[in-house]
């Protein structure tokens, strides 16, 4: 008989929304060692959490979070709310024996991440962070040529996130641009994903050196919220958050990392690129074509070299089989779906899946290290 | 309380797999007036449609259409069988009073498509074609500006559809490589595609022209055939279908067409690309980038012109409300879902969904027309 | 000492200017087996050609090309002016002893092509033809790997050439959209160079079928005309020639051609792009990016296979090593450069260049088939 | 009668021969206000020398630059020579009261940029500095429309300009490899373009922060240099200068500027691209496509807004009337013929010629700043 896994899920909004809709996808496209149950979803507001419970098709609802972690018919804890709510959740579902999957960033600071990991080691449960964008087709693919030596010796990592949904200065003050629910800006909701993304392909940061700016520094109070959009409200407030950062890394290998993440792109929706140049090679990406990967190699002959775009959706690429056939593109979601995937099957084999809590806080500490140089103007190093 | 529809479909391979998404995903994400509910799934083996009942979540299975179509707990019938069950099971089902929807080529040919149409329409049964093109957010959104006059009188479309997937010489013959089967090859399976969207996006087919080519006359019979791929087995076949067509056309509105499909593209593998060129603008579009419309207009300023490209991912985009925030793409299967959604809401508020059996029909006059052209290397007309 | 070759000019408009350009540089860049030397411009204006030799520094000028010819102290005619001439000087010239380069299209009809070819062979002279993008280092490149086998054997050219430059039914008459003067429109003008990149890539035509339209019949007589642009004038007149051709085309070994010409493609100013698919991998090229080529190789492993854009600015690139270091990209004009550099070896060495009048009479005949095909509708046989 | 400028040119090689490429050329295209005369080239091998002399047309030699710029019949040298060079000639002459052509970097440090500029102050002499990217059609067209205020208020500043021909770490130690001659490695050979496209689009610098590396310490010491290339020699040497440098800017008007240059980015040539993004739109261009400029713009209609691919070849563009028709590219090289043209205006007219020593000395104080803040890890405020 197929095992299962009882999923509670907090948080119901974009990233409830997206985390449902791959527990629903996960089963039917790929046959992991267990099977995840949708046994209940939490949020604040009833009315809005009973009707993503019946649109999504969760079994039952919560409107406490300390109630479904308690709740002895689960054995996971989704966490996709806001940050500033990460740690307790997480330390609670620890304490109560359940496996976690945790959003990104992990919490609002190091001390929490620590005490999160500390927690959950204690407790033996697994733990996995949402890095999803590990879990690209193209991106595994990226990482299995630098593992096998195909770019040699790493010279450079770079990488940009660039999105421009809140360029109009009359884009209220959501809870992302407030330091005591997001912790950071784009620092923090973007920077997370390209600093886990330089560890996953190039590895651990030995120093940073960063700078941000705030080019808004007030906005309209917000009303009718609804995912990232929102309507003006009443009033103005502060935007306690960066609007943009710039960083520089060296990296323990000898690379030297080049990074940006900025809110005010104009015409950049959702613009992750990430370049690795290595003695024999390179390889690229841009999140907004995530069905390609670009791939130059100096050992092709001198005559032919050029940067290769790799429609990586063929059969022999990283979990393509359990979709479509050659030539059809996945959407930005299936990395959800990949991620409950092996999250499932971890928990069932009983390994412990990666990214994991000991990544969320090695990024957290990467971050943390990024807002001290960028208060003290000075490079920062690593522990 | 809502009203539902239940669905019976017949295959369980690559188009049962999409279908059965599209059902799983639409109320999921989409408001219908009514909700697809998935009763009932049909095979010739049993084995393999019990196995894809139980993933894709069909509350029961069949291994004869003709049962299914009898059952009186259906309203509507899913058609992805290979084309020549298309028209029987197309005809039973609308004697029988049940909603069709059937996926492209609609059948063998144009006799075919007639008698399905005209026994749908004496049944008064609603009726859709699985053109599912016709809803990606970017072909939607060419089809408004063109309605809208942005590109002025229409001079030229052209399209092709490559792929490469029988290139290899020992490909087995598999069933879409016969011509009692699949009825055309590559004129038919993509040529179908690009001939609607001609008609959607242009207008009425006048007169073509047509020559085809079957590169490789001979092939392996297969064994293990899966999806798309197959092994090789014993004995070789011949192949009775087009590897590739070149076409060309004169629709009623003077507009020149310029036709190409081929399975012999090396290096493409769903490569469907279309352009239309109007006296005040283009417009361009290519499947393996569907989240990307290329817009060029002449009445941009002089020194500014030129081809924009739109990431057709935001909340002003047809369907995309429905999904992710800006920037984050969706896939292939992603239209599918738009049109279980647009169908189900047709059959709900009783209204007759397009593309529908007269589309189909009308598709397969000018597929028709194609044939008898190559074969007789003349220009036909269409009636 | 250096060997001279000198030069006489018939032609000082687009073409003129082009080639003067490239007499001047082509000494400068590259050591050729002789060096041409600028003797004579000729022109029917004579302010025009007299500015035009001194702006591109010609040692003299005439106004009657019939002096030119005859003139003792030229070696080579060569022939830039509007289509209806070529013969006229072409034959004169050639009976003269003259070296000739003559602009495509060769002539206004195969029996002028003809002539022209048999009184230069009889004559003894060194003849070519001015298909300038047979040396452009991606075309050499190109051509250079399909000989060497890396795409296996053929299964499709296809290539389009697109402008925009008469979409406004205003823009008026000039000498390019009659019939006898430039024989032919579209077709002839950019249908000439795809034909003679086809055969130069894939070899000779075995067969064609072709539609053509003039979108626009009547448009308003010309002044002030200034190279492709030009005022209107009083009154309107008739447009003789095609505005848009499409044809189809079967080669001798068995490949497919599709071909589309245009003026009318908005957007498009000169979009000259062509494709070839073989067993083992495929080609493509846009004149607008003239410094890349595309190649596809399905000998690489299967999970990086892609295609590869390389910039073909490195010096083992054809011709490069003349102009500059890497990744510094070279012009449109730097093919017409690179065709004087050959001419004046081949002539210097005693060897016949190509493309010659061989290539152009070959061009011409599928010129010819294609509008004879054009007119009856029908497929037309090359011999 | 025309005015004519004589011209002294020091250094043969590569700049030696993009320079006189361009004297050639800017009188066969442009009606500028005066006509350069090739007077006198200049360079340390007298063999190498006077054959550039002869392939270039130059109308004597001279193997002393202090020969040359005492001589009575020159009035404009031209400084294309290594940097360390470039202040002992500047400066003699300018006191000898010829106008001046200076290749970049300006020099070797700002003090030998202040004496340059103050003595060519005090001379009264035209000064000219050689950042030919400011004068291609692309990057007139990106300022024009800034300047237009068509971005708003600017936030981002980035460019990166990438090469990799010393990625093999057995690529001998060239001058350019060598702080004594070249100054700065990447830093001042790249980062001085990039440096002043930055100034040209957005504005003067504030401060900066920079982290630079040498990757490859050693290197053989090279023979038989050739342009860019070189062979080995015998014994290895240190290389004193950066390989890559990355740095990030604020801007006097508020702006953040992002930079990373660098020769060890394998597959990227000549990679230089530049984005701009203000509250209204963005700008991006990439020297290897440099006939193209991406243009967004937040003013377009919601739904079809998107990066503009702008084919900068049209007669409305700048500088290209001089050149072809419409969608007939340029290369790299025409930019240096632009400048040749406007120079020889300035100075015709009597007006300074911009870029001047002014902005290369600008440009300098921002390179040493950048050296400066690379050494002591800290940001450097630009006086």
């Amino acid at each position: 008989m197929v095992k299962k896994i009882n999923v509670g899920l907090v948080g119901y909004k974009f990233m409830g929304k997206a985390h449902s809709n791959a527990y629903i996808k996960a089963p039917v496209f790929f046959k992991s060692a267990a099977v995840p149950v949708m046994k209940a979803i939490c949020g604040r507001d009833e009315k809005g959490v009973r009707e993503a419970a019946e649109t999504y098709g969760w079994q039952s609802y919560e409107t406490s979070w300390q109630k479904l972690v308690s709740r002895k018919d689960i054995d996971l804890i989704d966490i996709s709310t806001p940050t500033n709510f990460h740690r307790d959740i997480a330390v609670a579902a620890a304490q109560e024996g359940k496996h976690i999957l945790c959003e990104k960033p992990m919490a609002l600071n190091l001390n929490e991440t620590k005490e999160m990991l500390k927690t959950a080691e204690n407790s033996g449960v697994k733990h996995m962070m949402g890095f999803n964008y590990r879990r690209l087709p193209a991106i595994v693919l990226a990482r299995n040529l630098i593992k096998e030596g195909r770019l040699g010796k790493i010279y450079h990592f770079r990488a940009v996130y660039f999105q421009d949904w809140i360029i109009d200065p009359d884009f209220p003050l959501v809870w992302r641009l407030k330091k005591e629910i997001a912790g950071l800006g784009a620092l923090g909701d973007m920077g997370a994903h390209i600093i886990d993304l330089a560890r996953f392909l190039v590895g651990e940061f030995d120093s940073v050196m960063c700078t941000t700016e705030t080019f808004i520094k007030e906005r309209p109070e917000p009303a009718a919220v609804t995912g990232l959009t929102a309507k003006k409200g009443e009033g103005r407030g502060e935007v306690t958050v960066d609007d943009a950062a710039i960083f520089m890394a060296r990296f323990r290998n000898g690379a030297l990392g080049a990074f940006e993440t900025t809110r005010f792109a104009a015409g950049h929706k959702n613009y992750e690129c990430i370049e690795v140049n290595g003695e024999k090679g390179s390889i690229s990406f841009n999140l907004e074509r995530l069905n390609e990967l670009q791939v130059f190699s100096r050992e092709d002959e001198e005559c032919t070299q050029g940067f290769k775009t790799i429609l990586v959706t063929e059969s022999s690429h990283p979990y393509i089989k359990a979709w479509w056939p050659p030539g059809h593109i996945i959407g930005w979601e299936h990395a959800m779906v990949h991620q409950v995937h092996d999250l499932i099957d971890s928990i069932a084999r009983d390994t412990m899946p990666t990214p994991n809590f000991v990544d969320g806080a090695k990024c957290q500490e990467v971050l943390e290290a990024l807002s001290k140089s960028a208060q003290q103007n000075r490079w920062i190093n690593i522990p």
